[in-house]
């Protein structure tokens, strides 16, 4: 679809990365931004004689368009298990609740259950997700049949999957469609087997590819990790070769000295999910620690079952407070930097480099901010706005890969909404009658 | 206005106050709320021969009736300042921001940011405001223009207003309008001398009413006071005999046990502002120690300066999140009990006893949320979806002493919101000029 937007605020960024809003227009090409400017300098695009058929003209009326969100960790699919148990610990939560009704779901259930959790990652201005979950290949329809950018890596753990299989989910989902890609990735230490992880590593090296875990989440699991193998999770697994392409980490709260060398050292990132890890009282990450140590830093929802929504503009406050309360300085992370994270932080993590701005050349992966609402006014500072104020209900327009997905608080995504909420709530019902 | 909800989930509250969602009909009258039920029973409210006219009959499809927020602590005409000063400690902000730019506020001014500040409270689903700030006569007027309901109190200081002037507050705000209240209050200990706070306590005890502060919201201030006074904030102000009639404090984050102790005994609230405690890094308050104390909580926004948007669904993932982390316990406190906290916990304290429910007798203070929407899906549990994964974006209506204030996303306060925009950005501009 060929789109031009006008009468556009446009947040961009400078040569050093700093925001910065412009007055003007973005032209988006099928799948690409073509031009982002004041108008002024058109002709570098259109050559002489030639006409562009704009498919549609949008009047943004002094909005913003921005860059969409990268949710940079998630399990889509677990919103049928939203508001379904909650208010206990995570390995309570785990072992008694999720994981006997993960076992229940079937691979059909979880395509629909994706596109649920995918039409609210569009209402929040996410364009993006980075999914861990059960039924890879039904993560990946369900974005490719939606339109939504997805990047997915395997949960492999001792009970389910195998190494054989992550290569061929590796194969298959990264030749399905220019939407998905996969990257190898597993639950986490504690449910792997060290034959299972150096496997894992081996087929990480053979595809020269990043590695995905979560990593340090509570307290328990690294110490029960110094008990079995004498070394933090971040070192133990390392020491298996884990790391040599990348890759990093979800979670991260508890971390020591070396953890953090390590992951500078193969230039890993951490993914941070503050509103997951109050709710399941993980305790609170030490993003400004990463931060100052100039590791790559995104931020994830985490799944719908934890979290329990899917919501990056209470991520974002999120980050910001917890991190000024963990280092007693309310001045511990500036908002420019939170939204950075939000956006190019996960892109990068994500390996969605080509999706992280509004620049030519870039996808079109665009999202429009309503300003015209209370809490965006007055504008003293827009991406404080954002930040500190920033709610689903801002959220005008979501573009994924030049395509309207959201717009004006409805969907086009090929589905029915009601038919997908109808879905979901029988598949609960199903289970609750086992 | 006559208007009847039919088709509707409605949260209702059992002899326990346990929640409960009923399907059924809500009928209101006026300002009152007149039926409530399955409309099996309507005969109750009908007389033989009676005819009930109805200007709306409103099909709710299954979306849910409950009672609206009570905002129990903020600053609203602070609106100007949102994203103005942010990233610096308590003090700070105040002294170095706030205060200069409080000076250059005109009473017209404040009456304008006041309509902006309660048109978000509308998106929130907010009903009524506790609100302390300059120019209370603006404040009301406001409010008493847009139909909402507000309670004011006053932020009496060294250095602005004198105890006449708020007697006379009192006496002139408390006869103006069905829809205003005022009850004494002091800005806090650090600002006020202890004659002034001692003919404040004078008054409060001659007309009978409440007294209510800022109270131990940051280390800083107890620790001064303690030294000033050789008391905690709370016994030292109790001391002069401030409490008599009850009252409360604003965000109690550095509480001893004696404080705890004065609270009970004067049957007084404690209202805990989150957001804006982590953004401060004032710290977070025990919010578990008041429950566990049976003190009363309500839940409150604080300015859209320090916040720095006004929205009670971020407000309460906050203080549940924030517990956990604080107690290490993942069980703290129960979304129940959180939600509780945000209706009834505020009515309590701000003495809107009879807007705390959806009952026959009790104004109509009720908001719709849109259920219809993915975050709210599939159902497992609507008090929990309401309390971990709600948003501004969920709230369809709302509708303050009858009347329909909000409305899929629309405002009826009787001024364009454009021009309450534009009137915002004027104000921020003719002080950046000086």
């Amino acid at each position: 679809m060929n789109i031009r937007f006008y009468n556009a605020r446009v947040l961009v960024q400078d040569q050093n990365q700093k925001f910065q809003v412009i007055n003007g227009e973005v032209w988006v090409e099928g799948n690409k931004i073509i031009y982002v400017g004041d108008g002024s300098d058109t002709d570098k695009v259109i050559k002489k004689n030639e006409i562009i058929i704009w498919q549609r003209e949008v009047d943004v009326k002094k909005n913003l368009l921005m860059p969409g969100f990268k949710n940079a960790h998630t399990h889509t699919a677990m919103t049928f298990l939203r508001s379904y148990a909650d208010d206990v610990p995570l390995q309570v939560w785990l072992n008694d609740h999720i994981f006997p009704k993960e076992a229940m779901l079937k691979e059909e259930e979880a395509y629909y259950l994706n596109i649920l959790g995918i039409m609210e990652y569009l209402t929040s201005g996410i364009t993006s997700g980075f999914d861990m979950y059960l039924y890879p290949y039904a993560t990946a329809k369900a974005a490719v049949d939606t339109g939504f950018r997805t990047v997915i890596t395997s949960g492999l753990n001792n009970f389910s999957s195998s190494i054989e299989e992550v290569e061929e989910q590796c194969h298959k989902i990264n030749e399905m469609s220019d939407l998905v890609s996969f990257v190898p990735g597993f639950h986490a230490e504690y449910t792997c087997s060290k034959e299972l992880l150096t496997d894992l590593a081996n087929l990480a090296n053979k595809l020269h590819l990043p590695v995905w875990t979560h990593n340090s989440e509570t307290a328990l699991e690294v110490k029960e990790c110094k008990e079995r193998w004498g070394m933090s999770p971040t070192k133990f697994t390392d020491s298996l070769g884990m790391y040599e392409y990348g890759g990093g980490g979800y979670h991260c709260i508890w971390m020591d000295d070396t953890d953090y060398e390590i992951f500078k050292k193969h230039n890993m990132s951490m993914i941070t999910c503050p509103a997951s890890n109050a709710k399941l009282n993980d305790g609170v990450a030490p993003l400004k620690k990463f931060f100052d140590e100039g590791i790559n830093v995104g931020i994830g929802t985490d799944g719908p079952s934890s979290n329990n929504c899917l919501d990056m503009f209470r991520e974002m406050f999120l980050a910001s407070g917890l991190s000024k309360l963990k280092e007693k300085d309310a001045n511990s992370i500036s908002a420019e930097d939170i939204l950075r994270m939000a956006i190019s932080g996960g892109a990068k993590a994500m390996c969605l480099d080509d999706c992280d701005s509004i620049a030519v050349g870039k996808k079109a992966d665009i999202i429009m901010i309503d300003l015209q609402q209370p809490n965006m006014q007055p504008i003293n500072n827009i991406v404080k706005n954002i930040v500190y104020s920033g709610s689903k209900v801002n959220v005008k327009m979501t573009m994924v890969d030049g395509n309207i997905l959201y717009e004006d608080y409805k969907f086009n995504i090929g589905f029915d909404p009601i038919e997908i909420y109808e879905k979901a709530n029988r598949i609960i019902g199903r289970m609750d009658k086992k």
